[in-house]
């Protein structure tokens, strides 16, 4: 299949005017059409443009709500819980985060609850707001069940990010944004698309028992949490902070992304939830001072001693950070499925393609 | 071997005499007892009184200070930096989760980052002291490198544990408390006890191959992050929020917790460093309704369809809270080499052994 060129200003202007077309403000269509795209420049390309239909789908069957009225429904000093009214997560998430941040300013450090949220991207787009503020950024959300618990074969747990950023000086920031599974769904269908085996602890079968089957996913199997029963807590950690602190869903009870699986009954609380935070580097330290130890952590660390000459030891951030600045320059590459569903969405809400390159 | 029973209170008798006899205050050395033998009773044997006679050694080295006079270096509303003057972890990480705890009873969230200190035993004897205060608690400390980073075949990160804690209502509270390492020494001392292989993943060579070999810390090998690079991450975002924030040491630059390995030249920053938390409940939603979800959340995943009949789905924090009623009831089992470890304490200390069980 094809591969199209597009300029990253050419992506966040379609999809600013796709949320427009859905009743989204302009402010609000801004942001959450930056966090959306920012997956894309990132090299993030399952979460990026390629699930611009499934948030329309979701608005249409009327499970998001473009035109939320955000509310803090409990504070402190430090702390606030956000009902997100059915939002999108990529303009919720944003809201909670300058929230944190402006608490941070305030007592040192801010953190942040949301409820009744939708997805919300790629995390990192949240917690990096935290970076330019001298600040270290945190961000999680729970997301509809796909991992099984350790010794389960039911699907309970969301492939429930963990994003935590550092700013440092000279250096690219530290930036890890991870699934607590052991792979993410996008990386199961890279090796459908290929026709390959997965590696082994990636994926189970519906009866629970190991497999390589890079469709098992589909046929009822689970995906397995990072390195066994860590992970499963992990997960575990992240659907608490997101869903149970806020007052979310949280475990099987996650609504699904999908616009065509509905919720299930007696959801015990609203929509998906999400949990950031900021941290004022100068609570503890001066900033400068942890930026050059920064630096120095980062030096340390690609300097160790390699097992392959070839094959360097990376910054969680560092791969990102440089296709960022790659696609900026060259393009954004839309694969010709995701470049399908694009033209379906033009049609469908009469807006115009944006350019190739 | 053989092994040795002792009632809770004969070791925890013990452990605050030898402190005592080594110099510490009446106050310190019930504080750090406590925390040690905490350890034994989940039945984390590798961390509890095993460990008593490493931590004398370092005082002896004048490498931990018995008599430490612990100094808030930097301060605000949610945040602060503690010096802990070479104490023990294991008083330090309990000063400051007490600091946070009144932090967060003050403007709802509370983290203190400590340097200079020493290990700190098992990182949930300091976190769950926000349970009972209807706060979710948080410890994490880094290490001495023993974990090498992807692709690369040198030491530079410590077995990093994180943990974090709920509390719950009528089910035991959850109790995640991990190293992010794939494994942690003590679970190679067992193999090497046993004469067996390890897993896959566990270890590699000096070289960085792969390896199976129960010994191959001491021929110059390295652990292996948990999951692959994704471990390594949260392996170095303990090390960053612990060492780098604190202005600890961090990296390869952590102080050996043996005292015949000397710390590196030069070091960056000042002993070894911890980064503790707590958030009240309520300070993002009543903690009544938290922890009524928390119950209902625990017996989902309880109830969650089990692979084999047999192999219940374990909650993270339940085997140890079963383990803990057990061993206060019937007793500690203590290993004969450290049942000796203990006689040499006894014997050099002039204090007597407790009795046997």
């Amino acid at each position: 299949m094809s591969e199209y060129l597009f300029h990253y200003n050419g992506l966040l202007s379609f999809t600013e005017l796709a949320f427009r077309k859905q009743g989204m403000s302009v402010e609000a269509a801004a942001i959450a059409s930056k966090n959306l795209i920012e997956a894309d420049l990132r090299g993030i390309d399952s979460h990026g443009i390629a699930r611009l239909n499934g948030y329309i789908w979701l608005q249409k069957a009327e499970r998001a709500n473009f035109n939320p009225n955000f509310k803090i429904i409990h504070e402190t000093p430090s702390t606030a819980t956000l009902d997100a009214d059915l939002g999108l997560g990529l303009h919720s998430a944003n809201f909670g985060m300058q929230l944190a941040i402006e608490k941070a300013k305030q007592v040192g450090t801010g953190w942040v609850a949301i409820q009744n949220s939708n997805h919300f991207g790629i995390a990192a787009a949240h917690a990096m707001l935290a970076l330019k503020e001298d600040m270290i950024g945190i961000a999680l959300t729970n997301a509809s069940p796909l991992v099984s618990p350790t010794h389960s074969k039911e699907r309970m747990l969301g492939t429930n990010p963990i994003c935590i950023c550092f700013p440092s000086n000279i250096e690219p920031a530290f930036v890890l944004d991870m699934a607590t599974s052991a792979a993410a769904n996008g990386k199961l269908e890279i090796a459908q698309r290929q026709g390959k085996h997965l590696p082994s602890n990636w994926v189970q079968s519906k009866e629970g028992l190991a497999s390589n089957n890079a469709h098992e996913l589909k046929e009822g199997g689970a995906l397995l949490p990072l390195g066994g029963h860590k992970g499963y807590g992990l997960g575990a950690m992240v659907d608490i902070l997101s869903g149970v602190l806020s007052g979310a869903n949280y475990g099987p009870w996650v609504p699904p992304f999908v616009s065509f699986l509905n919720p299930l009954a007696n959801l015990p609380g609203n929509g998906i939830g999400h949990f950031v935070g900021a941290m004022r580097i100068d609570a503890f330290r001066p900033a400068a001072e942890f930026k050059s130890n920064m630096d120095l952590w980062i030096d340390a660390f690609k300097k160790s001693a390699r097992i392959d000459e070839k094959q360097p030891v990376l910054i969680p951030g560092e791969p990102e950070a440089k296709e960022r600045i790659q696609r900026l320059e060259k393009g954004i590459p839309v694969h010709q499925l995701v470049f399908e569903s694009m033209q379906e969405i033009a049609q469908d809400l009469g807006i115009e393609m944006p350019k190739k390159l």
